[in-house]
């Protein structure tokens, strides 16, 4: 519940559609857990219209920030005066806050997210071997991350042809430790973590994202669907006994970072999110 | 206290400035009162800006419209292709409704929730005599609404004599019964309303804007002020033992109708607002 009155700040999230947006119920608990008199409201903005709405927002004083969701995260970037590096690398924005000059600095902290999210449930990354599936946005920013982690070794799957080689060609000119390698959507026995970074998932009757079959007991099945919470990826990983890391863990833990850039609370707590303990049991 | 969620529907209120704004309070207590999944939220918007803001709002798939405060009234007339018949009259807007078509539809209801707050409080105005000091948006609409609601004689005084000339000859345009006259910020013996519409009393140490003197002991003396709540008038009014009429009423009985013009709850309800019982022991 949150409380508005005159002298409430606005953070609005922008996309389309929105209704299925967790961010305003995260966000606005956030903000009281903090004592913040600030209130995030979502906002249906078609693509033709997100130049317009974010120039219009750019004029409302008491406007903390604006968040970016699918479909406007690449396209967000082109309003942007200055960027963060996980946004310069992934060429993709999910929050933007005005500077005092009246200019946007885009970030993106989907990436940072979902390792957060990885390291609050105790799986750790570094020297392990990944698949990612799907090199669109979600993809581009997670691969980027799971390299800033310290992965020894990825493996990149997307239908594209030319998405996948994009990708790849720009993680090996990182000259990271990290091996890239383009492979196909199937799990094999030594990938430590698969994650499902397409929209395959999101309606029922999708088909699976990735091919099971040949994964480890190790394996973690992770996917960034946040809606419905259990995709078919999910179900199948449990059939097998593997864990599963559902999609809404990478916002649980990048929403903390995303009001601190937004200078909505003065600075980044080092204890695991709240929301993210709140849930254990569910996970 | 309001929830906020993917599929809550926005209105925005612009204003500057716009801490003072009571409107969000009363909104969100309104909506939530109806099971209403919206949210009022307070948008700083300089008078340069405004037309860029509002094209930006334009551009929300939710937003369910636009409430227009101090400095705005005025100048948001220029961007509607409709306006209600209380905004003609009084060349001034409060509440902005998108239409299907793109467009903006602007009414304003401050005179008409003025005097419905006058009537729940048990002053009617019908057959009454009254004085309006100050002939800027708040005065005209009021005037406006005193006239619809059948007063006998409207008493009209600002210090710009240019602004009092032209809303005289607007009221008397209208070939009401209601005698209309220029005359001084004294209150008479006559008088059974005194209103001040101009804005002194905001500040500490403004002097006062109507002289009480002469007042009769059945005046009521009212401010659209409203922060201060009880404004230096209402305090010398007080002091003579005179029933006063403090600025929030004319929000509160508003509200109810913007919101049902903005479609956001169904029909007018016919009895008094809840706020408006709420708080009688404070008048």
């Amino acid at each position: 519940m949150t409380h508005v009155d005159g002298e409430t700040r606005v953070v609005a999230i922008l996309g389309d559609p929105i209704a299925q947006a967790k961010s305003p119920e995260l966000f606005n608990a956030l903000f009281e857990r903090y004592k913040v008199n600030a209130v995030l409201v979502p906002f249906h903005v078609p693509t033709a219209n997100f130049g317009t709405v974010l120039e219009g927002l750019r004029g409302v004083v008491n406007l903390a920030g604006v968040v970016v969701t699918v479909p406007h995260k690449l396209l967000a970037c082109a309003y942007t005066a200055h960027l963060s590096d996980a946004a310069r690398q992934t060429g993709a924005i999910n929050c933007l806050r005005r500077e005092m000059d009246g200019t946007w600095t885009g970030a993106m902290f989907d990436g940072a997210g979902f390792v957060a999210g990885l390291h609050g449930r105790k799986h750790d990354v570094c020297g392990k071997s990944a698949l990612i599936v799907g090199a669109g946005g979600a993809g581009v920013a997670v691969a980027h991350a799971l390299i800033d982690a310290g992965v020894a070794s990825l493996d990149l799957f997307d239908s594209n042809a030319a998405s996948l080689q994009r990708l790849a060609g720009a993680l090996r000119a990182r000259n990271s430790r990290t091996v890239i390698r383009e492979s196909t959507a199937c799990a094999q026995a030594s990938h430590d973590l698969v994650v499902n970074a397409t929209p395959c998932g999101m309606r029922a009757g999708d088909t699976l994202p990735i091919d099971l079959t040949d994964a480890g007991p190790q394996t973690v099945v992770a996917d960034l669907i946040m809606k419905p919470a259990e995709t078919g990826l999910l179900a199948a990983a449990k059939a097998r006994d593997l864990a599963t890391h559902p999609g809404r863990h990478l916002l649980e833990n990048s929403i903390e970072a995303m009001a601190a850039f937004l200078r909505l609370i003065p600075t980044l707590s080092t204890r695991p999110a709240a929301v993210d303990n709140a849930d254990s049991a569910a996970a």
